[in-house]
């Protein structure tokens, strides 16, 4: 199903909704109102509403969504409701702490090959999974159908490890370099620019 | 200088144009319209007029902004015309990653502090920074002036450890354990939640 013009903002938002909703879920609720998801969400209850309106009628007036059916529809918008295998490029300590995050797996991420340049950690292992050169990235991506690619190296070779995984048909790339890509269009970029969020902070603390 | 009823979204994209404009600035550029530094950063012109109008009026018309000034300014505005001195908790893989992140200190973010409870990790050394138990934390922060802190610990320990930092002091915490704080009003909050980005290129591939 395609679902026209959503903003990415609001794509966003879901990922927050399904959380929330997992919660409730958890703790055995079975309906929701857009209040009540917005509140728990930190979101206001008329975006709540106009997040979910893009993608079709949910919920019954009155009576709320059912958290269930709510959460399972947008898990499937997000493409949580499957498995995604993920190459990981870098091993150093960034990349070294995003294989240990669990998060990741908890959503159907698995990080199925890791790749690095460097002699002194090819063939080491982190549970299991033997770290291989970079030169072997296109035909492990094929081997283990691999569809999402993260990056974890300095931002001087960043681009070049994004184009290699674009021609090797990696569709999704999340940069945790901070250095924007330039990328052909069929391949979807994503970045993690982790000083952003404490600017954020040091915005508030300005006022 | 109070600036009212700014969004939390167009806080992070004054961020985004700020590392545009410094990209600008370092190859020389004098001057930059509202639409070559929406292209740059990858947000519609109007968007670009929209957020900075919250903060006053820079440019003019017809010649558009000038880059170093209106750099100057949104630094001024982030908070990152000044350095902050921050506190890592939280010693593990994640808490290392961020401990090396150089985006941090580019930014004036000084990781000046790090703490854990783990006794194996306490008077290990990072970079001749000692590693610290946690019961430290109240006075380390107020004698390094600490006024960040940042949050890598398992999401069953991120509530007491924030909750340790904002009776120590500590006015904004950043927060990488995918769980929800719950904090007094005076502390502010940001929460890093690295699978929600993937989530992001997991909607654009399952359309």
């Amino acid at each position: 199903m395609k679902y026209k013009k959503v903003p990415l903002t609001a794509v966003r938002r879901l990922s927050i909704y399904a959380r929330t909703l997992s919660d409730l879920e958890n703790r055995g609720r079975e309906t929701v109102s857009s209040e009540e998801l917005g509140l728990d969400a930190n979101i206001p209850s008329t975006q709540v509403r106009k997040d979910l309106a893009y993608f079709g009628q949910f919920g019954t007036r009155g009576k709320g969504y059912s958290v269930k059916e709510l959460n399972r529809k947008l898990r499937e918008i997000l493409g949580l409701d499957r498995s995604w295998n993920v190459a990981l490029v870098g091993a150093g300590n960034l990349g070294k702490a995003l294989f240990s995050y669990p998060g990741f797996r908890r959503q159907g991420f698995h990080i199925v090959a890791v790749f690095d340049n460097d002699p002194a950690k090819i063939d080491k292992e982190w549970k299991g999974l033997k770290i291989q050169h970079i030169k072997k990235l296109p035909e492990i991506v094929k081997e283990k159908k691999i569809s999402i690619g993260i990056i974890a190296v300095p931002s001087s070779a960043a681009q070049e490890v994004a184009e290699t995984m674009c021609r090797a048909g990696i569709k999704a790339i999340l940069n945790f370099a901070p250095k924007r890509l330039f990328l052909p269009p069929e391949c979807k970029q994503g970045t993690v620019d982790l000083a952003i969020e404490l600017e954020n902070l040091s915005y508030f603390l300005t006022k």
